[in-house]
C-alpha cells in the first residue's frame, strides 16, 4: 500500500512532533506487528500492550549491555508471560544485540523446514543471547525471578564493600494475569515478600484479558490487596501502553523503595490501537493490515514495507548499545579498584564468576564410608552434603520437613535479612513447587555461580514436577534430594547419626504415612524425563557415587533419591562404578538368572540371593542406581551387565516397574498404591521381602522351565 | 500410675466445676494422647491444640449423621492438614460411628503384621466411613472442599424450592499453616473467592509452628488480609485451644454470612498442656506421660488407664448420634413433602442420589463417525463431550483455552451467581492443580451424582499431577481431557468443525509452542499411576471408544490424551475394540514385523508401511490407544496382538519410549524435548514422519538379519 500525498503530509507533520518516547513505543509495536503477522499470528495483543513497558525498561531503567548479554552485573529481565516472546526478541534486535538480526526475528513462528533453524522460538529459550531463562509454562517465570534476586543479594552481601557495589544486579519479572493465578508464582510471591527482595521489581502487564474472555470470568480478587498482604510494595500506573515516562517514574520509585519486593501494576490494552484491542481475540493471531498501517504511518514508516524499522526509531534504540557498553566498562574499572583493595575477595569473587570450583572431588574420592556402615541414606547423604557444603557453592535448603530429609544447616547461614543474605540456606517453607523453580534462576544467574540444591519427599516432587522439568529442558545444574523413596522406616536401633540432628527418630515407628506418601510410580516420571539424571543409590558408598555425578554435571540437573530405612549390608558397592549406571555387584558366570535392583530394594534382593543359592539356584546380582547413566554406556558394557544369552533377568523395586522392561525379563514391583504400615508389614504384604521375592522367583523359574528367558517376553511376576 | 489421694480429691472437684465443654475437650485431647502414644508417636501436637474446634464442630455446629455416615444432606468435613488424623478418627469414635471402635483406633501407627488391618491409617483415607475425602499431602483438602462446596451449589441450586431446602450441605475444612503456603490450596481459595461460595467455610489451626521451627520462619505474611483480598470473610478466634463456645460462636456467625467463602482464623497452641507445647517439637512424637496424666486427671479419668473415655465425657460426644439420626429424619420427612409437591424434580433428585444416569451408552453405541472423518481428536473430542453433556451429570470445564481445548460451552450454562449455581459449566483459570483437585472434591460428594470432567493441555496436566494422582488413589472417577499431545497443529484445510468454535484456526501455523508445551515424557508417568486409565485414541472411532471407558469407570478417573493436528486415515479402528486397549488394524499372518501406534502417530505408521509393503516388508499394525486396558486382557489375547515369536515388534510415538518395552522389540520415540517449528518439520527432525519410520525399520530389520527380534533385545532404534 502506497502512501497518498496527504497521508505523506500527516506523516511528516507527525514525524516533527512526535515524542521520541511515542516514537519509540509505535517503533516496537510495528515491529511486533511484522513479526506476529509474518506467519500468521502470535500471541502478540499482549506484547502490543506491552509496549511502552518496554521502552521504560530498556531504554531508561535497565543495566545491560547488548554487545555483551551474559556481563556478570547486569539485570536481569525475565518474562513470565512467556507467549509474549516477540516483545523480547522486538527488543534484543533493536537495542543491537548482535545475534538479533532481522532474519532470526523473520523465523518465529516459521515452518523451520530443511533444517532451517532460528532463536526466534515459540517460547524464550535459554540458550539464546539475552533471554535469561526459558518460559512458556505460565508461573514459573515468577519463580525463576525470585531465584534471580536471591543470587543476586547473596552475591551483593558477600563481596560488596562500602563503596564498592560490585553486585548490583535488580531482577525485572513481567507477568501476566495468567502467571498470577498459577500456584507456583503463588509460592514464589509469598517466599519473595517472606525474603524482603527489594531487588525484585515484578511488572504486571494488567490488560483484564485472558484467552478465553475477560478476566473477570476467572479471577475477581483485589491483587494489590493481596500482593501487600504478601509482604510487597506496590506501584500502580493508571496508563501503561502508552505513558511511557509514568512507567519510568514509576520504576524508578520502585527500585529506591526499600526493605520489600516491588509489584507494578501496570493497566495496559491487550492489542491496543488495533481492531481486537481490549478483547480476549487480541490475544492470539494476526493483526487487521489496517490497524497496521495505521500504526507504520503514525511511526513515520511505510506501511507497504515489513520488518523495518525507521532510522529515527531504531538510532533512539540502539543508543542503548553504547549506554550498556558505558555501564560494563564503569564496572570494570570498578572492579578493577576492588581487585585492588579486596585481593582475596576479588580473588573468591573472580572465582564465583568462573564458575569453577574445586575440593568437592577429592573430597568425594576420600570420604570413608565404613562408619556409614547401615546408616539410612537419607542420614549418609546428609553427612556427605554437609561436607560438600563447604567446598562448593552450594545454596537452598528444603520445603520444611529438615530433620525428616536431613538437609541440616546452622541457624547462622539462613538466608534471611534477619540473620544475613550472605546465608546460603533458604528456608523455602511449605512450597515444593516454587523451590525448584526459584533453584532453576539461582541456576540461571550465571553458569556455575551457584549449585543449587533442593530437598523434600520423593512423592512431593510430584507437587515440583514442572519445576524440575523446566531446569531439565533448560540444562540448569540443581541437585534434588528426594527423600522417604521407599516404604521403610527408621528403627529403634538405627537412630542419630549426627549431633546436629534432634533425636527425632528414637520412637519404634511412626504413623506410616500410607499410599499418599508412597511414590509408586513418580520414578517413572523422572526416569524418563529428558536431562535430567536420576540415581538412586542403596548405601553410603554410591551416595558418594551419586554426588561425584550430580557435581560433575554442569548442564542437566539431578535427582538423588534417598530412603529412611536403614541400609542392609550389600557388597561390593563402588562410588566409582555408580556413575555407569549399574554394575555387578556379585558375579557367576554360570548363574541361572541375574537380579537387579537399586535403592533399599537391594538388600532385600541380596538376602534372596542367600537363599536361592541354598535351593541350589545360581544367581548373579546387579546393582543399577541409574538408568540415564547406564543408557550413555556402550552397548558391549550394557550387555556385560545384562546379557542377551536367553537366561532370566529379574528387577526387584517398590515401584511399578514400567522403566526395567527394556532390560529385563520380568519385574517384581508395585502394580497398585501402597499401604499405610510398617516396612515389615509392608515388604512382606507387597512380595518384597527376601521371601517373597524367592518364591516369586521359583515360580517364574518353574514357568520358564528352561526356556530362553527373552522368547517368552517381559513379564510382571 | 495411681492417684494419690490428693490428686483423686482434686480429680472429684474438678469433676463438678469442670464445664461439659472443657470435659469435652480433654476428653478428645486424652483420646488423642493415647493414639499417638501407643506406637511412639504421630503427629499429635495440632490435633491436641485443635480439640476445642473439634469439640464446636462435631457437637454443635456441622449437620452430620454418625448412624448414617453416608447421609446425602450432610456437612462435609474436609481435614485438609490430614498429617492430624488421629483427630477425625477419635472423633468419630466419640461421636458412635459404628465402625470407629476402640479397636480400630488401636490400629493407628501399628506394624500391621500378619494381615492386620485398620482404617486407622496414617493419613484419612476415603474409603474409611466418616471420611470425605482422602488427605495428606498438602494442600489438597483445601482444593477438595471447594469441589464440594460447588457440589453443594449446584445441587442446592437445581433442586431447592421456597420451603424446601433439600440440598443444605455446608463443607468444613480444617487446615494448618502447611496447606496455606501450597500452590494448589491457593489457587483454589482465589477461585472460590471468584466463585463466592458462601457455603464453605475454613478453619485455619493458627498454631504458628511447623514441623522445623516457628511459621515466622518461612511465612510472615498477612495471612487475613490475603483471604480478604481473594474475596473471602474473615473470622478471628483468639483462644482457640479452650474456649469452645467462642469458636461456635465464630463458626455459627460463618455459616450466616453470605455472599463469600469464610476463613476462620482460631489461634491454637499447638500441643496445649503438654510439655513441647507451643513449639516445633510438638509436631511430632510421643506426649510426655505427666501431662498426659494431669490431662487424664484433669478429665477425671484414671491416668493409668489408657483408650478409655469416662462416662460423662463419652455420653458428651454420643448424644451427637440421636440428634444426627433426628436431623436425617427431618430431612427425610422433608423430602418426602417435596416429592408429593415436586414429584418431576424429586424423580430427577432420586436419580442422582443414586448416582445411576443413562443415555450415554445408546448416544455412544449410535454415534457416528464418518462425519468427523479427518478431524483432530479435540476437535472429534470436543462433539462427543457436548452430546454427552446432554445426558450425563458431567460438570467441569477447562483451565482456560477452550478454544484449543474443544470444550465449548454456552454462557447460559456458566457456574457462577452472576449467571447461576445451577451452570455446570466451571471456568477454572489458569489453575490447573486445583482444577484437577476441585474434580477430586466434586467426585467425592457422593458416588455417581457428578462426573466432573477437567481440561488443558497434556503437557499442563504436569501442574495438575497431585490432584490427579490424588483421585486415582481415592477411586474417583472423573475425566482428563488432555488435548495438544503431539507436535501437531491444525492445517489450513481442516479448520472449524463446530459452530461454536470461534474460527480462530484459520491460521496458516501458530506460534508453534516449543519444547515447553511438548510432552515427550509425561505419559510415562499416567501410564504407570495406578488406577488411572490413559487412553490416546487416534480418530474419533477411538474418542467414543475412550469415553465409553470414561463412563463405564465407577471407581477410577481416565485421561483422554488428544491432538489438535488432523487425525490422518487409519483403517478399522473401533471403538468397541479401544475398550480392550490395543487391537489390530491391519493383519497380515505372514507378516515379517508388527508396527503398534497411537494417537496422532498412527497414521504415520499406516503410511509407512504401505511403503514398507512396497519393498515386500510384511507387515501387521496395532493400534494401542491404552496400555491400562490391555494390561487387562487375557494374556491369550494379548499374545494374540502381540506374539511371542520372535518377529520384530516396534512401537512409534513422539514420546519417550519407557512403556512400550515390555511388549515391543524396539521403539521409535523421543530421547530428547521437542522443538519449536511446524508439526512437518518436527516429524521430519525427529525421524517421526514415514519416511523416518521407514528408513529406521529397514536399519533395524538389517540389523536383525533374520534372528530371533526377542533375543536381541528391546532397542531404541
Amino acid at each position: 500500500m502506497a502512501l497518498t500525498e496527504m497521508e505523506a503530509n500527516i506523516q511528516r507533520d507527525r514525524d516533527k512532533n512526535i515524542t521520541d518516547d511515542e516514537l519509540a513505543t509505535l517503533t516496537l509495536r510495528n515491529l511486533i506487528f511484522d513479526i506476529c503477522n509474518q506467519n500468521g499470528g502470535g500471541h502478540g495483543g499482549s506484547a502490543i500492550g506491552m509496549a511502552a513497558i518496554g521502552v521504560a525498561l530498556w531504554k531508561y531503567i535497565m543495566r545491560y549491555n547488548p554487545s555483551n548479554p551474559s556481563w556478570f552485573d547486569r539485570d536481569r529481565f525475565v518474562l513470565s508471560n512467556g507467549h509474549c516472546a516477540m516483545f523480547l526478541y522486538a527488543l534484543n534486535y533493536l537495542t543491537g544485540f548482535d545475534s538479533w538480526t532481522m532474519e532470526e526475528l523473520k523465523g518465529y513462528a516459521g515452518a523451520k523446514l530443511n533444517g532451517f533453524t532460528t532463536m526466534a522460538h515459540g517460547h524464550p529459550e535459554i540458550e539464546c543471547p539475552g533471554v535469561e531463562v526459558t518460559t512458556g509454562p505460565l508461573g514459573q517465570g515468577i519463580a525463576n525471578a525470585v531465584g534471580l534476586a536471591i543470587a543476586s543479594k547473596n552475591l551483593s552481601a558477600s563481596f560488596n564493600e562500602p563503596g564498592f557495589d560490585v553486585v548490583n544486579s535488580s531482577v525485572y519479572c513481567m507477568t501476566g494475569d495468567g502467571c498470577l493465578m498459577e500456584g507456583v508464582a503463588l509460592e514464589a510471591i509469598s517466599l519473595a515478600g517472606h525474603l524482603r527482595l527489594e531487588n525484585l521489581i515484578l511488572i504486571y502487564d494488567n490488560n483484564g484479558t485472558t484467552c478465553d474472555g475477560p478476566l473477570s470470568w476467572i479471577n475477581t480478587e483485589d491483587t494489590n490487596g493481596k500482593m501487600r498482604s504478601c509482604g510487597w510494595h506496590v506501584v500502580d500506573v493508571i496508563d501503561g501502553s502508552h505513558n511511557v515516562q509514568a512507567i519510568c517514574a514509576a520504576l524508578q520509585h520502585a527500585r529506591n523503595l526499600r526493605g520489600k519486593p516491588v509489584f507494578v501494576n501496570v493497566r495496559t490494552i491487550i492489542g491496543v490501537g488495533t481492531s481486537t484491542a481490549g478483547t480476549a481475540k487480541a490475544h492470539h493471531g494476526a493483526f487487521d493490515n489496517e490497524s497496521v498501517s495505521r500504526s507504520k504511518i503514525l511511526a513515520g514508516g511505510d506501511p507497504s514495507v515489513t520488518h523495518y524499522v525507521t532510522e529515527r526509531g531504531l538510532k533512539f534504540f540502539r543508543e542503548c548499545k553504547s549506554h550498556g557498553e558505558n555501564l560494563e566498562k564503569q564496572w570494570l574499572e570498578l572492579l578493577e579498584k576492588y581487585t585492588y583493595v579486596y585481593p582475596d575477595k576479588a580473588r573468591e569473587f573472580a572465582s564465583r564468576r568462573r564458575g569453577t570450583f574445586s575440593g568437592h572431588n577429592d573430597l568425594l574420592q576420600k570420604i570413608g564410608t565404613n562408619s556409614f556402615r547401615g546408616m539410612p541414606t537419607r542420614e549418609s547423604n546428609g553427612l556427605v552434603l554437609e561436607r560438600l557444603w563447604q567446598v562448593c557453592p552450594l545454596i537452598g535448603g528444603g520445603a520444611d520437613l529438615v530433620n525428616s530429609n536431613k538437609f541440616l544447616y546452622s541457624e547462622a547461614d539462613v538466608f534471611h535479612p534477619s540473620v544475613s543474605y550472605r546465608g546460603r540456606y533458604i528456608r523455602y517453607g511449605i512450597r515444593e513447587h516454587a523451590m525448584a523453580s526459584i533453584s532453576n534462576g539461582l541456576a540461571a544467574f550465571h553458569p556455575g555461580t551457584f549449585l543449587p540444591v533442593t530437598a523434600t519427599f520423593l512423592m512431593f516432587y510430584i507437587y515440583a514436577a514442572p519445576g524440575v522439568r523446566m531446569g531439565a529442558l533448560s540444562h540448569l545444574p540443581t541437585v534434588h534430594i528426594a527423600t522417604h523413596d521407599s516404604f521403610g522406616k527408621v528403627l529403634d536401633s538405627l537412630t542419630v547419626y549426627t549431633e546436629r540432628s534432634e533425636k527425632t527418630n528414637k520412637l519404634t515407628a511412626e504413623g506410616q504415612n500410607g499410599p499418599t506418601h508412597q511414590p509408586v510410580e513418580l520414578d517413572s516420571l523422572y526416569r524418563a524425563m529428558p536431562n535430567l539424571t536420576y540415581v538412586r543409590p542403596c548405601d553410603a558408598e554410591e551416595v558418594v557415587g551419586a554426588w561425584m555425578c550430580a557435581l560433575q554435571s554442569t548442564s542437566n540437573p539431578t535427582m538423588i533419591s534417598i530412603a529412611r530405612d536403614p541400609a542392609g549390608e550389600v557388597p561390593n558397592t563402588n562410588r566409582l562404578l555408580t556413575l555407569r549406571g549399574a554394575y555387578v555387584i556379585d558375579e557367576d558366570v554360570n548363574a541361572d538368572l541375574t537380579l537387579v535392583s537399586c535403592g533399599s530394594n537391594l538388600h532385600h534382593v541380596v538376602v534372596a540371593v542367600k537363599q536361592l543359592r541354598q535351593e541350589s539356584i545360581r544367581c548373579r546380582i546387579v546393582s543399577c542406581p541409574s538408568f540415564d547413566l547406564f543408557d550413555r554406556q556402550t552397548e558391549e558394557y550394557r550387555q556385560s551387565v545384562f546379557p542377551l544369552n536367553g537366561k532370566a533377568i529379574v528387577s526387584v523395586e517398590e515401584y511399578v516397574a514400567t522403566t526395567w522392561a527394556r532390560y529385563v525379563t520380568a519385574s517384581i514391583g508395585m502394580k497398585t498404591y501402597g499401604y499405610s504400615a510398617s516396612n515389615e508389614s509392608n515388604y512382606e504384604r507387597f512380595g518384597l521381602d527376601a521371601k517373597g521375592i524367592v518364591s516369586r522367583i521359583k515360580s517364574y523359574m518353574l514357568f520358564l522351565d528352561g526356556r530362553n528367558a527373552r522368547q517368552m517376553g517381559w513379564r510382571s511376576i
